[in-house]
């Protein structure tokens, strides 16, 4: 499907059918996002998939209730991780095993750590949630373009999903991403025009 | 282009080669742009767009001489709409054109109003800026499916941008994605892996 139709076409669906989404294009959706640009490379993100119905039940009212959450294949939790020095040193290594001289694998990692440390604790959480709106949205495409639905949800409790998923302290729980098969139809998109946004 | 190959092949141009994109292309990337999902369907961005040498000149100070900046066909700007009342009005007003009931319309924007009048100052503009990452996201995956190369930039200075671009206090430019046909090779994509990302 060409990626102008697909921008067009998908929708947040309001509720799923339950089917099961097969392992297979689950995967290709995870490749998906793994691809995901970033800032510095940084990939400031992990993403708790949820399949069974007892921990989406648990969810329910930490997510006010919305149908997406129990009716859908897969739930993936969207969250920031603020343990950022650690995948500099993943991709630094990376670099490194891809062909990438050591002194230029080492100069990135201490670039990157440097502007880290010029940060405080609050800009890293909103740098590295800015990030993952990026993944976000190629997780909403990505789900148009392998068949299925998705619908993006920053309507919960962060800190009950915390609890609940029993989440590190260095993941915050930023934005749902729930798949599966639609059990609604699109309503027409509704969208400011070309002239109120373009300047 | 099937969308998992512009995730894969589309990468962060690090110059241009000054060419310019045609009209009828950026149109088509702008309505890309224009289809972007957002929190409650708010959609607070707002994008100047560059086109001419000496604009693109004066900001190159302000993007720590990045060579995108000058060497791309277009600048997008894009900026965070902190006026989000007025948005919300126009969504309603479009709902109803397009045949939502004025009811359902009113309750649509007394809920949305209801939440943001819930957010502080800064809240507002970290949400805000959250969705232009959705549509950055949309601007880089369209250009590679249109043909040509894009770079998000988070490098550059915002209030030297605001004043040089004379922006309304309304406007918060957030993220940078010059388009044009790159004047590099793609490196090889160095990505943590899926157990790196998932769990």
């Amino acid at each position: 499907m060409e990626f102008e139709r697909i921008v067009k076409e998908r929708y947040a669906a309001k509720s799923f059918d339950k089917r099961k989404i097969p392992k297979e294009l689950v995967d290709r959706l995870i490749e998906i996002i793994r691809m995901t640009p970033s800032s510095y490379n940084v990939q400031p993100w992990k993403i708790k998939i949820i399949e069974d119905d007892e921990t989406k039940k648990k969810l329910m009212s930490a997510s006010y209730n919305q149908p997406q959450v129990e009716t859908c294949s897969h739930l993936f939790v969207l969250c920031a991780d603020i343990d950022v020095e650690k995948n500099v040193d993943k991709i630094a290594e990376l670099m490194i095993k891809e062909g990438v001289e050591k002194d230029k694998a080492n100069a990135y990692s201490k670039m990157v750590k440097s502007f880290l440390k010029s940060l405080s604790k609050e800009e890293i959480i909103v740098w590295a949630q800015n990030q993952v709106y990026i993944a976000l949205s190629n997780a909403l495409n990505g789900a148009k373009a392998l068949g299925f639905d998705a619908c993006p949800m920053e309507g919960f409790d962060p800190k009950e999903y915390s609890k609940i998923l029993k989440l590190p302290k260095n993941l915050i729980p930023t934005v749902l991403c729930p798949i599966g098969y639609a059990n609604d139809k699109p309503r027409k998109k509704i969208r400011l025009t070309k002239d109120d946004i373009i300047f």
